[in-house]
C-alpha cells in the first residue's frame, strides 16, 4: 500500500478513537483496547520490512500516520510513535539476526512495544547469571510498558551499557500504576520495578558504543527520534485542538452581542485568532516534516553518518521541537477564546488538549532545546549528544 | 477592626482552603463547607454596616480579602465576591427598609447570598398573584444559589423588570447541579428552574429604572461591580499559580542538567520566566486596586452619579478585566515549564489555576473589554451599559 | 543553469548589496545602480523563456533568488520580486504576440519593469485618441516606477478596465520622488502623475476579464503573486536581521556582567533567543516555500484554473503572508535584546530590518489575512477576490 | 505651587517640545535649546530645597513632570530625569556645606546637570596634585554631559572611588560628539575625554563608602534612581506613541476595505488592539508610580536605610523597569498595525518612539531586571549592589 492508504488507515482509527476520546480520558484504563485497535488496523508493523511480514513502509508513512492518530487522541500518538522507535532502535545494534527475528515475531504477533529508560533515573544493574543477566532497579517513567508486549531495556553492567529485549511480562516486572498525571493520561507512563528479572543472553542487542566507535553516530540518533515524535504528536495535539474547536464555534457558539454579528463565525476576532494560529500550525507541519526527511535521510546513513550529519539532524528537529512545544501549548490555552464560555463544560473535554501539550511539552525544557539551536548559529557547535539531544 | 486585621482573617481562611484544596476539587461536591467556614470567619457580614450588626468595612477592604482567597481557593473567591456584590445590590433600590431588614438578617444568621440574573438567558417570568407574584423559568447558570441562603433574582413583569429577594430553599426552586465544568468547579454554577415559585411582595427591591432615570446610573453599576470582582480574581489566580509553582520550584524541582546550575532555582530561564511574571503580576494587582478605588468612590456618589463619571468607572474596570484576563491564562499555563515535568501529576493540582483562570476569563470576551477601552481612548465614547459593561 | 547556480550568482549580488547597505540607505538615492547591479548579474531575465533569450528558470527559482537578495537588502528585493510579477503579468492576457514581443525586448535590453496600479487610489483614466489612448491621473503609490525602463498600467476606459504597458520614460509621465518613509527607503516606491501620456493600440494587454470569464481565475493570480512575494521579502528581512545581529553578537558584543559567563555567545538567554526566533522563521521559510509550490501550480493551470484552486492558492499564500509578517517584525526588534546597547548605533545600521519589516507588513492588513484562514477553517469559504487577495 | 501646577507647566513644555519633535531628531543638534526651554521653565530646579532658592518639589512631582516631558520627547525626558539625579547624588555624600552651596548656585543659575559614570568603562583616574587632583581617561557614554552646566564625575585615586563636580567647561574636557545612535538622539549622549581636567578639593562631594560603612546603603540607591528615571521614561514613551497613534488613526487613518467599516475607529481589531495596550500600559504607570514612592520612602531614610529596605526598593523599582521595557517596545511597534501604511512616512516620525524604546531598554538587559524579581521570589535574595542595581 502507499502512503495515502496508510493514512486512510489511521483516519479510521482515529475516527474511533475520537468518538469517545473524551469518556476514554475520563475512564483512564490501562490502553490495552487502544493498542488492540492499533494492532487490528495493521498500523503496528508499519515500518517492519515486507520481507519480514511488515508493511515496509518509511518513516514519513510513520509520521504521517501519527499525526492523524494522535490528533484525535494524544495519548495513544504517543505510544505508536514511540513504539516505532523501539522497533526500529533494536536494528541500530549490530545485532542482525535477532532484529530478523524480533521483526519477525513483531509481525506474526502484532506485537506492540514499549521502552525503559529514563535517562534522568539511576540506570537498571544488571548483574551475571547463567546464559544471561539479571536485570534490578526502578524507573519512574516508562511510556507504554504496562500495554506492551515487549521491552526495549537498558542497564548497566559495571561500565557497559547494555540495552536488551523483554517480554513485557516477565516475571519480577512490577508496573507501578501510578502515572496519574493532567495530562496524556492514556499514555501508560507509570512507573516499573525489575526484580532479579531474568534477560537470556541470546536477548542482547549489544553494548552502547563508545564514542569513536564506528556506531556510535548511529547509535546516538536514537534520541533524535524521540525529540522527533515528540514534535509530531504535539503539531497533532494543536491541529486538533483547532479542528476541534473550529468545529464547536461552527456548530455551538453563539455571537457574542457586542460583536454585532449574527453568526459566530463571523466574529472578527474569532475570524482573525483562528487564522493566525493556522496559520502558525502549517508552518509547524512543514517543519517537523523537513525534521522527519531529515532523520529518515541520517538513519539511511548507516554507520557512515558522521557527527556533522548527525548535528544538523538534531538542530533539524530542535526546530522542529521548539516551534510545535511552543505552538501546541498557545493553540489549545487560546481556541476557548473562540469557542465561548459553554465549551467550558467538562463534557465537551476542549480542555484535554492542553493538559496533554503541556505535559508533554515538559518532556525536556523547551527552552534549552531554542539555546541549541541558538549556539548552532552562533558558533557552529552542534549540541552534545545526550539521553535529550 | 481594621483592613489589616480583615487580611489576616482571610489568610487564615486561604490557609484552610489551600490545604485541601486539590482534594475538595477532585470530590467536587457543593461547597457547603466552604461557605459555612467564610460564615464562621466572620467575612461574610464584612460590608454590613456596623451598626445593623455587620462589620462596616469597605470595597477596599472585602477586595483585600478577595485576594487571599481567591489565590488559595478561586472558586470560593468567586463565590464570595459574589456574596459581596448581591448584598450591596440590595442598596442600590430606593427600598431603604427592605435593605435594612436583609442587612440585619444577613448579619444576624450570617447569610451566604447569591444571585439569579444571567444575561444572555431568557428572562424569568413573573406574573402577579394575591400578595406577591409568581416566577417561573430557567436560568443556565447561577454562580452560588444552590448552596446561598438568599437569592436575588430578576424577572420580567410585562415589561418592567423586577429585582426582588428569596429565600434559597423556597419552594419551586430547583438546583440542576448540571456544572461540570473544567474551572471553578467549586463554584456552584450549575442551572436552576423556578416553576411558580411565590415572591411576596414585600421581598421585592424595585424596578430597574427606565434610561433617564435618577437611578438609573447607580443602578448600572452592579454589572461593573462583578466585572471588577472578576479581575480581583484572575489576579488572584495568578498570584496563586505564581506562588505555588515557585514553591514547588525552590522545594522539588530538580535542576535540568543541560543549565548547568546545581540548583533548579538557579536556572537562568527559571529566574527571568518567574520575575518577568510577577512583575507584570503586580502592575495588574496595582490596576485591580485602582478600579477597585474608583468603583468605591462611583458608588459613594449615588444617585448623583453622572454618566461620565460611570463611564470612567467602566473604563478603569476594563483596563482591570483585560489585564488580568491576558496574565492569568499565561500565567497559569506558563508556570509549568519553571517546574519541569514532575509538576503534572494529578495530585499537586497544579493545572487548577489555568482550569480556573481559562474557565473565568469566558465569562464575557475579554476582546470586547479591550474594544471598549480602545473607543474610548479614540473617540471618547463610553461604552453602552449592558450586562457586562 | 540550475537553480543552484542562480543562488550562487544571487548571492554574489547579495554579498555587494549588503556591503554598502547602511551607507545607501542613508544616501537616500533612486536605487538606479542597484537595478543596475541587478541587470548585470542576469537575475533581471530569469523567468524570460529560454527560447525567448531569457533563462527560462520557474518561480522556485526566482523565490530562491529573492531570498538572497532581500536579506542583503530589502528594498532591491522588493523591486526584483515586483518585476518579475509584471513580467509575468503580461502573460496573462490573451495576447500571445505583445507578450513574445516584450519577453524578447526585456531579455535583449535587459528591461527592469514596474507597475502602476495602487488598488486604494482612483483609478487611471483612459481616454479614446487616434492609434491608441491617452492616459491622466495619479497614483500615490508606485514601487520601482521612477527606475524602471517599463510599466505595466491600469486605467479605466468608461466601466472596462484596461492593462497594458509603458516606455517609463514617455512624455507626461512625472514621478513625484516623493517616497519618503521609514523603510524600504531605496524601492522607490513614490507617486506617478500622468498627463496625456500616450498609449498605442499595441501596447494593451488586454482587458480586465469579467468575473465568469474563463480567463477570470488566472488574471486574479495577481494579486496573490504579490502577496507571496511580500512574504518572501519578509522572511528574507528576518533571515537577514538574525543572520547578520548573530554575527555582532559573535564578533562585538560583551558579555552582560551578571550573565556570568565571559562570552556574549555564552549567556543563557541570548542562545535561548536566538534559537526560538531562528526556529520560527525555519517554519515560515517552509510556509514560503509550499505558498510558492502551490502560486507556481496555480499559474500553470492557466485558464483551466478553477475557482476553488484558486481558492486554496490564495489560502496557502495567506497563511506565509501572516506568519511572515507576525514574525518579521518581532525579530527585527528583538535581535536587538541579543546584541547589546552598542550595536544600536547608527553606523552599524541594525534599525533597518525593522524599519523595512514595519513598513512591508504594512502594505495590507495582516489581520484580514488572517481573517481569510480563519473563514476557510470555519467556513470554507474563500476569500472575495480583491487587489489584496 | 502644588504638583499639578508643576505639572501643567510640564504640559505646556511638553507641547512646546512635541510641535517640533520630529524636525529636531531629524537635525540632529545638540539639545541646547530643549535644556533652556526646561531652563526657562523652572522645571530644572524643581527638587532644590525652598530654602536654598528652589522649588522644593519631591520626586512624585518630579516624575509626573518627567511623564510628561519625555512623552513629547524622550531624549528630553531622559536628561531632565538624570539631571534630577545628579541634583540629588550631590546630597547622598556627607558634604552638607558644599551640597548646600551646589544646590543655592543650581537655583541661582539654573544650572543643568549631567554626569559621567558609565559603570562599564575604565575609571577614570585621578592623581593629586596642589590643592585638588588631575582627572585623565575617557567614558563612552555620558548622557546629557556635552550640553551640561556642571558635573558629577566619579574617578579613582588608587584604590579609593572620589566623585566630584566639574564645570563642565573645565579645560582639558572633550566632548566626542560621537552619539549617533537609532534613538534617544538627542540625548547628547556621546563620549567624553579628560586630559589633566584640574578638580579643586572643594570641589569633591566624597569616598565611595565601603561596604559596611552607614553610609553605604543610601550611598547604593543611586543606580536605582537611574533604573526609576529609565523606567518612567520607557511608560512616557508607550503613552506617546499610543497617545499619538491614536490622533492618526482618528484624523487621518482609512478603514480598510475588508474590515466593512466605514472609518478607521470602528475597526474590531483597531479598537481592541488600542485598548489591550493602553490597557497594560495604564497598569505599567501604576507601577513606576509605585516605584516612585518607594524609592522616595528609601531616600527619606538616609543612613537608617537597612539593606532589607534597600532590598525591597531595588525589587520594587526592577518589577517596573521589566514591565515598561517590554511594553515600550512592544507598544511602539505595534501602534502601526492601527494607523496603517500611511503613516510610515518619515514627517510624521512615529518611528521615533520604538527607536527611542529600543535604544532606551538596552541601557541594560531587561532579562538580568527580571532575574533579580525572580531570584527574590524563589529564594528571597536581593540583588547584588551594583552600577546598574
Amino acid at each position: 500500500m502507499g502512503r495515502q492508504r496508510w493514512v486512510d488507515v489511521a483516519r479510521v482509527v482515529a475516527g474511533k478513537l475520537a468518538a469517545d476520546a473524551v469518556e476514554r480520558e475520563r475512564a483512564g484504563a490501562e490502553p490495552l483496547a487502544e493498542v488492540a485497535l492499533l494492532r487490528e488496523s495493521g498500523l503496528l508493523t508499519l515500518l517492519v520490512p515486507a520481507d519480514r511480514g511488515g508493511h515496509g513502509e518509511d518513516w514519513a508513512t510513520a509520521h504521517a500516520v501519527l499525526a492523524e492518530i494522535a490528533a484525535a487522541d494524544a495519548s495513544v500518538g504517543h505510544l505508536l510513535g514511540y513504539h516505532y522507535l523501539h522497533v526500529w532502535r533494536t536494528t541500530l545494534f549490530a545485532n542482525p539476526d535477532l532484529t530478523e527475528r524480533l521483526d519477525r515475531d513483531t509481525a506474526e504477533h502484532g506485537w506492540f512495544w514499549a521502552g525503559v529508560a529514563n535517562p534522568r533515573d539511576d540506570a537498571l544493574v544488571l548483574s551475571d547469571v547463567d546464559g544471561g543477566y539479571l536485570v534490578n532497579g526502578r524507573k519512574f517513567f516508562a511510556t507504554g510498558a504496562s500495554v506492551a508486549d515487549r521491552l526495549v531495556v537498558s542497564g548497566a553492567l559495571g561500565d557497559r551499557k547494555l540495552t536488551f529485549t523483554l517480554d513485557a511480562r516477565a516475571p519480577g516486572i512490577r508496573y507501578l500504576g501510578d502515572w496519574d498525571n493532567l495530562g496524556q493520561r492514556l499514555s501508560a507512563s507509570g512507573g516499573v520495578e525489575f526484580t532479579d528479572v531474568h534477560v537470556p543472553a541470546a536477548d542482547v542487542l549489544g553494548v552502547q558504543p563508545a564514542p569513536g566507535d564506528p556506531r556510535a553516530q548511529r547509535d546516538s540518533l536514537a534520541p533524535l527520534g524521540f525529540q522527533l515524535v515528540l514534535s509530531r504528536v504535539l503539531a497533532a495535539i494543536g491541529r486538533g485542538a483547532l479542528v476541534g474547536a473550529a468545529r464547536y464555534t461552527r456548530e455551538t457558539s453563539r455571537a457574542w452581542p457586542a460583536s454585532g454579528v449574527d453568526r459566530a463565525v463571523d466574529d472578527p476576532h474569532v475570524l482573525a485568532g483562528y487564522g493566525s494560529l493556522l496559520s502558525r500550525l502549517e508552518a509547524a507541519d512543514l517543519l517537523v516534516d523537513a525534521a522527519t526527511t531529515a532523520f529518515t535521510d541520517a538513519a539511511a546513513r548507516g554507520e557512515a553518518l558522521t557527527a556533522d550529519e548527525r548535528g544538523r539532524t538534531s538542530i533539524r528537529i530542535s526546530h522542529a521541537k521548539v516551534v510545535t512545544s511552543e505552538l501546541a501549548v498557545e493553540i489549545t490555552s487560546k481556541v476557548f477564546e473562540f469557542t465561548g464560555a459553554r465549551a467550558t463544560a467538562a463534557r465537551h473535554g476542549v480542555d484535554r488538549f492542553w493538559r496533554n501539550a503541556r505535559t508533554l511539552t515538559l518532556h525536556d525544557p523547551t527552552v534549552y532545546k531554542a539555546a541549541e539551536v541558538g549556539r548552532h548559529l552562533l558558533t557552529g557547535e552542534f549540541p552534545a549528544q545526550s539521553g535529550y539531544s
